[in-house]
């Protein structure tokens, strides 16, 4: 399996998502018989798709719509929302600035503190409105926000870093996370990520994750495999966590769902991950682009406003319809980026799969790469290049 | 023979048409030696190339002349033909709009009822004028239709969907077209698509098709791959299924042609297709670009009218000759997309085969992916960045 | 070592000179210690380069210059030279029409008949100004202007075709050409091309070829690939043919040069032909930019005029400097296109090979491909898209 | 391993840069713990990283101001510093001459012959501002001017060709440079480069080399690969002189760094060649980019200046920030190319290594390749085809 590089280093050939295709099998199905139902944390959803909690994503207002829609939507407990009692002003701010400016203002956006009553008011915001209340943090803002977000009643909480893991070495001044307990003392279930392998897959779980999110550097909002060097094509990684999943559940009847994130634009991206093994998927960008959007048509990542090392860049994705055109249909564009359950639907049709179950059993062949036209143009977008 | 993408997932290598190349034997041969016939349901045809039953493809006029210059087109029984009485200002409206609007002017104009009677009258204007009437319906389709078709005195059926199979589950308030009944019942031979598979196929042959669509997402106009995820690169397309033409030949006498349909723009991709296996090709955008063509420089796909979710996208393919320039020369261009009769004669030529059979034993290889020009230029017009 | 595309269907990976690279050894050579002469047709030359026998490359004017510098051009029999007395107002024309009224302009310009009297005239003309008089036809030529040919005094005949055999049938109506027959009574050097198999080049070789072409569609100027489906990449086509012609040598006694010919454009592309086992190269574009050249920065293939299906294109190549700067420098560019004979010995100094023989035995990597920043040009302008 | 290009002739597939990844591991680190030191020539450095002996990157003022930051640039002692006593008006022509004649004009500037004494002034211009003395010569430049440098108080001696050996063939009217003797007479420590494999490795750690520079034809001002066919993809030439220089340490007990010089842009790059196995990088143009650099925005290759066979070529990389910047942060920009050592320490983090040695043990994969901003933008500029 493994390849020489050179004398004594040897690599695994890794796949990403642009790299496979889904082969249909001998039976088809009508796409109203496909069941996506899934289950996170307790939660029952009709869809298996989660709205990244990034802070052009992510306001009270989507993560109630997304909720009513079946989906979910993670509230980013570190940025705009609760820096700001009233983040309208800020996100005019970043939508006009220029290129040139864009780092240094977010940099300068948010070095305002968090204050813990915002994280308390949108918490209940979206309980007070329907909606289901999934928040994140970092593992430094978990430590600090973990009781607050607790006593607010949340729902989910997802504790992301670019990588996580059960061991972080920490300076003797600095007392790091300890995940296993943090899971044990919170009440509500607590999602886990990112992560890339099978082992830090089987150490979450047994440090008591309710699921974990899979992709580290394959995402278009990203820059961390440019920055660090550091980053797993997805579809080997899915596949690799999608392995553990499976031995822990065999192994303590316990079904810990993964979750892929990063790098997914297309309805047909969101089929090959589920087909490489995820359990559900994690996007940014397609609800970026939605009219209620808090980004007003542009999208950026979380790791931007370090003031040190910023990675992820702002992206011009343009509002191309409704929450619910995006996310259920009817699709008014035909490059992947609408109605993303009816294509998911209609995938499973065609490969006849009735449940998620099936669809991550489909045959896979490795292709060569075809960039879909939604990725050149974020590509080109990203670069100032296109049109 | 197969590779793992991660723990417990494995995939096959699929190689598409782009990435493979012809190699020359010993012997070559004056082109006018090669011997391109081929016979479909019974007909025979010099020359193995369908046009696709494309609505910016194939109308009346273009079914009556393919025929009579010695290849075949087919009329869509579901577009815009047999929904109006006068096409010709629906097709000035589609050509003349903008790309913003494309979408919803489609699912707009295909929203009208298709007509039984204008189905009897197309296929008999095609009759009438001496073509050879071919047309095309979905599953639906044909359940709807297939009487109509049968006594309007159609010669040759095709059961065309995005993906076929067999054995197609419904909901119990529907009830799904029978393959092997509906061609034992119908008076013509039928022809079923698409299928990617060896097992598919065989299964298609076993319910009577006289002949099988090979070809799945490949396609210019066809975005299946970045909506569904589904698509296999056509040169293992092919040769998987032409394997399973030989094998039913060779267990029942009857043989049973494959058409490789999808995604083929020069003369160049026709003659890798037949290398790989095919006995003919059904192409959509090179007779797109015909002056008689319906489309006025404008190509489309299929799937694109779906009201929930439209696939394929209008590319503006431009009037570059006549038809008969396009199917038998002389050529004006030098890009592979005019005498695709006479590329297909020399190539044979230059590899020494004298007739189809012997074209689907030359030698392969695979190469470095090379887009062809034309290929540049319909993807570049696609993105919107062509001259 | 044969790859499966698919059942029933294997396969060779075959590669391009893109994408190998040359390894330094343990030596290293001062670079006018690189010995570069080698024999054709056994004729002495320093260089061990030949300029394509294409009308915007090669006039007498041109034959004779390259004859001083130490290499070599070849006059096409079947171009505007020996159509026209006066060739200038022709390809001033062909040098000012459009890119759309190309093809039709050269369709009517070749239509123009051969004149034996002036294959004479341009063969005396070279001779007379003291430049080696090598000549090209087609098979069809050679065996019309054969005799002429030999009368004319010329030193060696070329006769190149897409792809050569030396079993070719042919109506009955017609006479092939007998390769070996030819060249046993041709009193000068007979020169047969293009191949790319192993098989050929020994065929070649035993009908008497004195040195042999090697490539098949991989040239800028060249549509074979995207027309017919033909074509070798030229890395592993040299190999073999040079693997042939070893053999051939080692069974003989008589050591016959194999030329790369097609697709190469800088030093670069010219040192790895040799690397891979050539013993000369045949250049077109490269000396088409030549203040000198007919062309007057254009540059068109050989199979552009055919009246049925022309192949080839016209690129704008420019006049980049003189020919003295591009085959012996000093070099006005840092792109590879110019001083070849300087690059050449410079990679030869590089690689620690004093001679060609040496040159032959370096070693090869393959690496990921990368594009010349000369060939994206060149593709782009053909395209239409360059600056 | 081997492959086979065609009969007779195998090559190795070798791995560039930008075809790997790194995989975080059981472990993750924060990165204040991540120590970078290293040493070169027995002097200590904080940051592992020197800056290229190009003119358009050092001056005396950068050679100081890298040493204060703790990295270490080296001056070209056979450019524009040590022929002019004023460079100034001399870097300010570079700046404004257009492309088209910069060849000529570099050509014309670097006409003008060295000075030894302007070497002399230069080191100790360095030395008395407190910088590090780390200058750089050709074989030749060498031979001429090792007195003198030796003399004037330099640090460290860089010798550097494309590609270097230790058994160099020249005519018998030249003495070439004999590189063992030439390190033990030097009573600095000296460095050798540029070469790309074990045995060559070797064979400079035995002549004395204080440390081997690994790199041939990789980077973005470097046309060696088109210009002469020669460049090895430096992830696998940097794990090939690795494993040198491990077996050179077992064998001998002496430690040799082996520094990756080539085509290195972004933060992510340096990761990734040190766990290929390098123990520092050698980078030219992201220091380019900095507002002190001496080349005005402009950046370009050593080898530009031959009078006969110019390499290299003038690249517009613009100044984006303060070397501080660049090599320390906090970074203003997010495509990788500001703080190269809080990438190094983030991503050294990531992966849980604890210092250089660790980091050389990552996990590294295959990845499908991902040219990163800067490189697209780079090339983008190198084709005249920028914003």
């Amino acid at each position: 399996m493994d390849i020489q590089i050179g004398r004594g280093k040897t690599a695994r050939r890794a796949y990403g998502i642009d790299e496979i295709a889904l082969v249909p099998g001998l039976r088809t199905l009508d796409p109203v018989l496909a069941d996506t139902h899934w289950t996170v944390g307790g939660i029952d959803r009709e869809i298996p798709i989660i709205a990244s909690a990034m802070d052009g994503v992510i306001d009270v207002g989507m993560a109630v719509h997304l909720s009513q829609l079946g989906a979910l939507g993670v509230l980013n407990l570190e940025g705009i929302q609760t820096r700001y009692a009233d983040p309208n002003p800020i996100l005019d701010r970043i939508a006009s600035v220029g290129n040139d400016g864009f780092v240094t203002l977010m940099q300068e956006l948010y070095a305002e503190p968090i204050k813990a009553e915002l994280i308390t008011q949108r918490i209940q915001e979206i309980k007070q409105q329907g909606g289901i209340a999934a928040v994140s943090a970092t593992p430094i803002g978990a430590t600090k926000y973990g009781e607050t977000v607790a006593k607010a009643g949340a729902d989910l909480f997802f504790i992301q870093a670019t990588v996580v893991s059960t061991a972080h070495l920490s300076p003797e001044t600095v007392t790091p996370l300890d995940l296993a307990n943090f899971c044990l003392e919170m009440p509500i279930p607590v999602i886990l990520g990112n992560c890339v392998t099978y082992e830090v897959t089987l150490n979450l779980m047994k440090a008591g994750a309710a699921a974990v999110l899979v992709g580290i550097g394959p995402g278009a909002a990203c820059t961390s495999r440019g920055v660090l060097g550091v980053g797993i094509p997805q579809a080997t990684a899915i596949a690799d966590c999608a392995a553990a999943r499976d031995d822990y559940h065999r192994d303590t009847g316990n079904y810990v769902p993964i979750i892929a994130d990063g790098g997914l634009i297309t309805g047909g991206d969101i089929c090959k991950c589920i087909a490489c093994g995820a359990d559900g998927v994690m996007i940014g960008s397609p609800f970026a682009r939605a009219k209620e959007a808090p980004g007003r048509g542009y999208h950026w990542g979380m790791a931007t406003p370090s003031p040190i090392l910023p990675r992820g860049t702002r992206i011009k994705v343009g509002s191309t319809g409704t929450l619910e055109q995006i996310l259920r249909g009817p699709a008014q564009l035909d490059d992947g980026t609408h109605n993303l359950l009816g294509a998911l639907k209609t995938s499973m049709g065609t490969l006849g799969a009735k449940n998620l179950k099936e669809m991550q059993q489909v045959e896979v062949v490795i292709a060569p790469s075809l960039l879909t036209e939604g990725k050149v143009y974020q590509k080109a977008q990203q670069l100032g290049m296109g049109k």
